[in-house]
């Protein structure tokens, strides 16, 4: 069984930070940040604390057009709550009753995940339609004594849903995740958990906040890529020139600027980082979103999602629309 | 593509707590924490406080016998920490390199979940063997002001190693999961995400630690369990008494006793609370090391799979060994 994505839609929160403002609050200039991060604006949560109502906003008019789903998968990497689960919050904004829900993290490249889940799920026979969704409040997290991840991050939401389809075009040409593990210290909020939780002795409130090595993770993970890139190219039978849209994680405008380097033309390589910044997990299906929203995208088209996570993990997807 | 089990492990930390100790420092008595929990003992985390080195500690007799997998999966409802999610963790641990990583989490349900979503993954031809592995350190989060649900919780860890068969019959006959989310504030870890982050001025202490409204999520759940159950078992075209072993998720000793009320001889019901208490997500994938270690499952035989969780959400899945 194949599948489609018959919809997507995305939400930010109304508040708006200008990167004027946040370099002020890092006592950079505004320049240091554009080049650094690529971000004009992010949009911030503000007093908004739950994912969970953002994560719905973008999954509403979606459900509302097309209705309810089999299953709600959860893409997100930052939960609202230790325990339980961030999905079955959504599905109580939802107002769902009986459809199943569970969530799935890869941090960065949970949506992906979560698409390439979707399809195997569906082609089991057990479910039709998928709804995916994910938020992340990243914003919140933000570390100003790290000027370059917290002028990265921005919060928003997006959402999917997948169908189950006889066309056998459609779907996954070609899927691939890899990772390599002796990045895990370089990007992550290291408490929270049972590991550094808020009442262990040694805890610093810093270890609440995003922490991020810029230039160990691009050490570590730009020759994986390059790598990564050539072999899944190479294995799926097709020149980057072949691609008609490249669907990336947001990660920085420096960071997306080597997906041209590489090869894809500028023009079909999604670039939102300088409206939202890097929205985590989030940034994927928004870019998506965005795209589609615009009618960059149409039947038949060879979608390339591709990203980079914490890990760090690299994965892609080559997906027939 | 269907799917076989071809290893299982678990594990513990050393240190042991009888409920003569949990019952001292909750003012109550052994027998009211055996007859209201069902636990006689329980191991707990002691000094350690990473869940990876715990599920690694499962994982690795698997690893070292049947090789890498293509994929590892983490089935875990308490993270190690807020971000990157815990299979980074352990796939550090096991010392892998380049093998893709993520995380599924449907608290309770976490391993039938990653189960089922591994016999969809190996179904779409790109993994022909998965690890799933899980720990929880619940006794970390346990609330002495909350005697019921401190005295469920223990802690530990395990691994199955789920691997592609041209044996047709192996794998899930039936599979289905619920989710009514009217029961998610009934259970959880209110603390440590983006809701009530623990830097945010209304957050106490008890909301770091683990609440459970047992008789409200009882009056939620056992009307909707008993439905489920039925349909479950009718669609599946088989009755109760031709499971040749049910390995449910570890609730409480009540909650076990449920299941040979509504049919299930009890010889045949895998019950493991009162050595090990309510592991979280290990619970249900350390049932089944146990019976497959004491030799209780033979080739051909019908296993149900069968759990509720926070949610709440009830899933069973009938599955050929």
């Amino acid at each position: 069984m194949c599948i489609r994505i018959i919809a997507s839609s995305f939400a930010v929160p109304p508040q708006v930070e200008t990167s004027e403002e946040v370099a002020l609050r890092l006592g950079r200039s505004t320049d240091w940040v554009h080049e650094r991060t690529g971000v004009h604006t992010r949009h911030v949560a503000g007093t908004l604390k739950d994912p969970a109502i953002l994560a719905a906003a973008a999954a509403r008019p979606v459900v509302e057009r097309h209705g309810e789903p089999d299953l709600l998968l959860y893409a997100g990497a930052i939960p609202r709550q230790m325990l339980p689960e961030t999905s079955l919050f959504v599905h109580r904004e939802l107002g769902l009753s009986g459809t199943p829900s569970f969530s799935v993290n890869s941090v960065c490249l949970s949506f992906l995940t979560a698409l390439k889940t979707s399809e195997a799920l569906i082609g089991s026979g057990d479910f039709r339609r998928i709804l995916i969704c994910c938020a992340e409040l990243a914003s919140r997290g933000r570390n100003f004594e790290e000027p370059e991840s917290a002028a990265l991050l921005g919060d928003g939401a997006a959402a999917v849903m997948v169908e189950a389809t006889d066309d056998r075009g459609a779907g996954f040409d070609a899927y691939r995740m890899q990772t390599w593990s002796e990045g895990v210290e370089l990007t992550g909020v290291r408490g929270g958990g049972t590991w550094r939780p808020p009442d262990a002795p040694d805890v610093t409130p810093a270890d609440h906040l995003f922490h991020m090595d810029g230039e160990a993770l691009l050490r570590l993970t730009v020759p994986h890529l390059r790598r990564f890139l050539d072999d899944f190219l190479r294995e799926a039978g097709i020149a980057a020139s072949d691609v008609d849209l490249v669907v990336p994680h947001q990660p920085s405008g420096p960071g997306l600027r080597l997906l041209t380097r590489w090869g894809f033309p500028e023009d079909r390589v999604v670039n939102i980082i300088a409206d939202y910044g890097n929205c985590v997990a989030a940034s994927m299906p928004m870019a998506l979103a965005v795209a589609d929203t615009e009618g960059r995208i149409k039947r038949g088209d060879r979608i390339l999602f591709l990203g980079t996570a914490a890990g760090v993990s690299i994965g892609a997807g080559l997906f027939r629309w």
